[in-house]
């Protein structure tokens, strides 16, 4: 029988990373995963068709919209098809023969040291170790064995490492989350689509007082409901605005397809991202 | 003569740190720097009297708003005075006997080292090596001396630790500035304050559609020209939102009071940041 063709999915950072466990809520488990250096080579694999589909972050709720991805998306043809968000946690992992009270260094991405900063407090005998990746450090201690060391990782990371995890969410905030899109090449059919569907867009508008005012109307008079809107300055263009917006509702929808058409009439430039059904 | 007390001026990062850079773009050079390890550590200074002023980044052209700035300012009584904006440029530093053709070794933060991407592709034979922080590793480099090794920092922290540049602007975006606001507990005195003042406010609002809408009217019917918008779900309380606005203006002069009288009827809860005058 043949075997279908595998699913390659794209995604920054080492297998295990917190993008991966996000595609894995996107899509289940059978995909080949394809990990990449940077956000560019996610989105350059799926250019290049090495990739049927790529994960990226693009906001957390503790630093904000990753606008290197919003960029990327802005000067790419690829569609947004599917959004999730993932609690992040961090765990503190170690090789199975290295117990707690042996670990004296702990290796992860400083982001990742930086936010469980209460345990190290709690536990002056460990000292925070910067590394790349926080996946990557567990799979650093996997590959070298290092005596007295432990990883800050997410579950995943420690199962697919091999790893013990010795203290459970030891991150100092719990309300720690990360949103991803799920992109293709080719955005979603949408006949017929009903439910839960949201659109995310982008467009600019200069800045005369109540611009903004007058393109949001397009959405109020039609009483669209608004997930998120962020403006960010056009660099080069003092007073010119880039506005990211998401709203409920597919693209393809009625009240939706006119809002988008009122909208295009009153902003000097509009981009559609894609519209998507979110994984819970 | 009596000498006048010094002003202290508290900012997370090393001596050198961009943090501080921006504290002189705003105050001159005559302060005493409090450095500290965390952003909390900056608010607690202010709130204990060890530091008369305060230096915070809030957002950033490629990474965007720092929230847990903006949850700090939501939870302190200090007040915003002053905003500067700060190019992020990155220098590779070496100490004077260490010449660019002998290193081997490139130490700096994760954020800084993934800017300049292109120069480590450019320049193989460097390895970039992940440390706390960007000035702290020119402060390490000058302590340890180490052969083979630079850091990637600021052109502050190269004059303050006695480094060379080998290398000028090798960031890969030279569209990454940095804002920066400057605190204090007392807000601004605004008797007659006219020109170009901003004034930083945060609401809250429920989503039902056309909220936004409405609470951006209090600003459009006034020609109140708005610089920055953003919304950020509230953790705990499914579809209701706090929005951080920017607004021309200060929040003593006439239209702008109206408008945020106005707000208040319609919002849930207020809490204006500040009023202050840019620093270009």
């Amino acid at each position: 029988m043949a075997r279908r063709p595998s699913l390659v999915v794209a995604f920054q950072g080492e297998p295990g990373a917190f993008s991966q466990a996000a595609a894995q809520k996107l899509l289940g488990k059978s995909f080949v995963s394809l990990a990449c250096a940077s956000f560019l080579e996610t989105f350059d694999a799926l250019s290049r068709k090495r990739a049927g589909l790529g994960v990226i972050p693009i906001e957390n709720t503790l630093h904000g919209s990753i606008h290197e991805n919003y960029d990327h998306l802005l000067h790419s043809r690829h569609a947004v098809i599917g959004e999730t968000k993932l609690r992040i946690s961090h765990q503190l992992i170690t090789m199975p023969d290295i117990r707690f009270n042996e670990v004296r260094e702990v290796y992860s991405h400083p982001v990742a040291l930086n936010q469980c900063r209460r345990f190290f407090s709690d536990n002056p005998q460990l000292k925070p170790v910067p590394f790349y990746d926080t996946a990557g450090s567990v799979k650093m201690l996997s590959e070298e064995g290092r005596p007295n060391a432990a990883a800050i990782a997410s579950l995943h990371a420690a199962a697919l490492y091999g790893g013990r995890i010795r203290r459970r969410n030891i991150e100092d905030d719990p309300q720690n989350f990360t949103r991803f899109f799920l992109l293709s090449k080719q955005p979603h059919r949408l006949t017929g689509a009903t439910g839960d569907w949201k659109t995310s867009i982008v467009f600019s508008a200069p800045n005369h007082p109540g611009a903004l005012f007058k393109a949001l109307a397009c959405f109020a008079l039609r009483n669209i409901s608004l997930t998120k809107i962020e403006s960010r300055p056009l660099k080069g263009r003092p007073w010119e605005y880039l506005f990211y917006l998401d709203l409920i509702g597919s693209r393809n929808s009625d009240p939706v397809k006119k809002a988008l058409m009122n909208l295009a009439e009153l902003t000097e430039w509009l981009k559609v991202l894609g519209s998507y059904r979110p994984t819970p």
